[in-house]
């Protein structure tokens, strides 16, 4: 089996290279070319100039760029993998973009012949690089069936939710009930501090509540310190959540806490903070 | 020793009952004497006609009533715990109220010669049943360290956060991190609903993520059947948004996604959901 | 001089009006052909069966339509006004669309020596019916010279505000202001209702004063009537805040309000609103 | 008849000249002393030492202090009003204070045999000292009988909103309608700013359309300069909307945006912009 990788990124370098470690042949595509030149030297593998030329006679491949223009340029752009496709190919895209695109693009890659998944992730940089990421797939299950093996190399979680599309709606409710959970973190450790508590044993004491979240327990401490500077970054996240307002339009649900923080992040932006992590929410509030 | 305990509600009953099972001398006070009647039929204990015929000659008084003023007038109303505190008493306040009205308390019995701490709880019903409530508390090591062993028949944790009023400040920071958190599940609820997913299958998999909660864990299968007959009510969660945005005025701090979330469930309210859990906030998106 | 007008709608149809009043060589184009057969029978002027055969050998040719894409599609579809616009033509658009579309389309025209204005409207029905419209141009002053007086045929303002996208980025700074002060005039006719005030003496008090808006004069007794049946639909109102938050997205703005009373709007679409007029905001309030 | 004036700050100072110029007989208090020496130096009248002395013997009294509590302490404290107000005489409160203390005041001063009419102004400073203000009134139509035409002395309209509390009440409309209405306009700004509009012929041209306002007529000019050093001040205005928060509260009213806008107010204090005007709202927005 023949396998190829477009996109390596934060998700996409380790990403392929945990498919190279377990064995696989695996071509490899990235725009800047001396990100694949050192991908090649650290893995087994090799990088192509384009990706047409990675996806010539491959039998999976996977893509994992920014967003929903980019896909469309490395999918159907002049050197797009659609130039070389061969029929029974499997495309899985790991780009968090909209179910738009991707049911657009499965139905575009059908009339080759050839399937498409949409398969967004969640763990980021560190659930990459230690395989742990979480993958919500959307797609055939004849289909799935065939790639779940491939993406278990760096994935603790593989999971079918549906149709084509249905990986990318399951990422925006993940990106939706994130968006006010750390909002009203940052607004909790801003009072603890306002209040002359002990933030630390504040949030160790009620982290084992009602009021727990994964945000809570992994992000408390470094928000008290001021620290932003890991994460996911906030002009990720803006972009995932003009996605779901986007479909949120479409499928007629109301997202005001989803929208208002959208809002609170483009502050977070004017002060510099696009690449800073999500919890530097709270930088806007200490300012 | 001897114990009193004023207020026999959802709480405090069972709270009561523990501090009865665990042997100790205790007398109760409940303003519906039926329930004061009940409580006495099913523990050992004396029940009495007043708060301060419940804490004459009490070495510790446990307080656990609705709200601030509630509590002043158990404590300092006409038939109230001061006309009778003696010198050395220690009373334990578990209403979720202001940090105003306890460090009014605390100065009020110091001048008796008795002592104050705010306690309030967390862990709801099911908690104070089965005797593993939060209570964070606020006073004096001293007097902390005398009634932590008999907090801990009802409490899984009892922690001492600072000074007077510290319990209700942590209390505080629980309750606005909660605010946004359950509107964000409320929303994301909604839209994989809207968006035809199997809600089920969608929290399973993000549950284990960067989103999960613990009202994610909890309440999500039962929002998504629509029911919202239990847990913490969206009438006390309103009182007690209304204290931290109380509080937050004047600690400069800035709420904005606990006072939009405050009103949304202002209109929960009108809706006839007052006395519903807090994740009847989904009631409003769907309707 | 020849003229054309495609888009006989709520505007369209008064504005195309007035100018064959004016004594204007016309010929209109309406998808829906019943549309554009009533305005024949009722004014001078022709009408054509596609925009390309209305725009043949015109001078100046006007659109209304709904969106961008619809726009799109009279310009440049299949039978758009690109296939037979001539050389040294004026296309005046007066759709409230996106900066984005405008820029483009002034592109596309350019290289066939045409020319673009957009040219979006405010005042509604009654304005274009009594020929008193609000018309915010973007364009190339010679062109906004030549076509400013046609306008004038139905509008009791027409201004040039920069260059191409100017009058729809003018028009999205109109919808910003109105978002958040029919929300709050809302907020206040509900409020005054639940106080038991006379609603209308209220805001004849309030009216003479800083709380003063068109809104306030024109609205407050028609929505104290829940009457909604009029004006600037919602639908209309939801699509002009998608193109403001997307526009702010790139020039860096942030929309906290215009964002969450968008959402609002997406609860009024829900309860069947989306026809009715922009203050029928207050509905969800009161149900 | 004999008239007395409590609290001479930005609005009392001037209405009390007023009251004097009048032909008045007025005897006027002030905290400060130095400024009812400087009250008594510019007008004819007397200065008193307390609230009491200048209520003793006199027929109709003024009070313009700052909040609830400045209001009980001039009315009931020690050396208040009702220590000296005789039979008959009539309490005009200028406060804009909650609609809770102007009923407990009536209901007091009533068991003296005295009246009481609550009576907020708008029309700030520059009303004030115009004598231009508007005064919206509760309490018995008898009693407005007696006072308007001293009231308009430095007031255009006088009104009778209804029975005790009706004047804070609809003061309270006027607030509520505002607070979003100034949030959308900073928005409108900002955005036509960052678009690199001319921001004033923007606002000349949508100034006359449906979006106009009062504050867009007077305030954009100052906003696009950032000049922000006049007007009614943020501490005041968030004084304003907890009190309408809190009514909300009572009579089962959702203010959305006005809590939101509230807390965008907070974080204009935290920059030090409390005694800024309140459109200052656009500072936080261009930071
Ligand atoms: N329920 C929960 O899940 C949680 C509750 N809390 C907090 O704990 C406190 C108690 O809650 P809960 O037990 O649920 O409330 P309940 O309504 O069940 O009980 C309230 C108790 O207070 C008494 N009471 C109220 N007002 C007075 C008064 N003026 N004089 C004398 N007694 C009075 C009531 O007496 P009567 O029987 O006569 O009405 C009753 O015993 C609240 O502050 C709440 O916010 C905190 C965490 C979780
Ligand atoms: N109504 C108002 O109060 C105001 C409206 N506007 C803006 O003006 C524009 C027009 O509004 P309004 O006149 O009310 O809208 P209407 O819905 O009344 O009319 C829309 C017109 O556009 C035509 N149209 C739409 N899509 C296409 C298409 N793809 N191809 C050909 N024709 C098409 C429709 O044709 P058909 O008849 O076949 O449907 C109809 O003639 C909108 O952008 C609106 O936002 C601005 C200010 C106020
Ligand atoms: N300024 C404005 O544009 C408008 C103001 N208002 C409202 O009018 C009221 C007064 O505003 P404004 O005149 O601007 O306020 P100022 O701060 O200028 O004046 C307040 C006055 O109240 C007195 N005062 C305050 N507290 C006490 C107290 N406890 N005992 C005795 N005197 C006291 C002050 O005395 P001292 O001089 O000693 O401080 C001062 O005379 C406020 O409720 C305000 O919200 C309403 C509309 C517009």
């Amino acid at each position: 089996m023949k396998l190829a990788f477009i996109g390596l990124g934060v998700i996409g370098y380790p990403a392929a290279g945990h498919l190279s470690r377990a064995g696989h042949n695996i071509t490899v595509f990235n725009r800047t070319a001396s990100k694949a030149a050192k991908w090649v030297s650290e893995y087994n593998g090799a990088s192509a100039a384009s990706p047409a030329a990675a996806a010539t006679s491959a039998d999976v491949i996977f893509t994992c760029v920014g967003n929903d223009d980019d896909l469309r340029e490395v999918v159907i752009g002049g050197e797009g993998i659609l130039t070389t496709v061969k029929p029974g190919a499997i495309l899985v895209d790991h780009t968090t973009a909209s179910a738009e695109v991707a049911t657009e693009l499965a139905g575009i890659l059908k009339e080759r012949d050839a399937c498409f998944i949409d398969a967004p992730v969640s763990g980021g940089q560190q659930g990459a690089e230690s395989g742990q990421l979480t993958v919500m797939c959307g797609g055939d299950p004849n289909d799935f069936e065939k790639i779940s093996p491939l993406v278990n190399a760096y994935a603790k979680q593989v999971t079918l939710m549906g149709p084509a599309g249905s990986g990318q709606l399951t990422k925006m409710v993940n990106q939706i009930c994130i968006a006010g959970l750390i909002q009203s973190l940052a607004e909790g450790v801003q009072f603890a501090q306002n209040a002359g508590l002990d933030v630390e044993q504040v949030f160790d004491v009620i982290g084992k509540g009602a009021a727990q979240s994964w945000q809570m327990d992994n992000r408390h401490k470094t928000m008290n310190d001021k620290q932003y500077e890991y994460g996911f970054a906030v002009d990720w996240m803006r972009k995932d959540l003009a996605i779901c307002l986007n479909e949120a339009r479409k499928n007629g649900s109301h997202l005001p806490v989803a929208a208002l923080v959208d809002q609170f992040y483009s502050e977070v932006q004017k002060m510099g903070g696009g690449r800073r992590d999500t919890s530097s929410l709270l930088k806007r509030l200490l300012s």
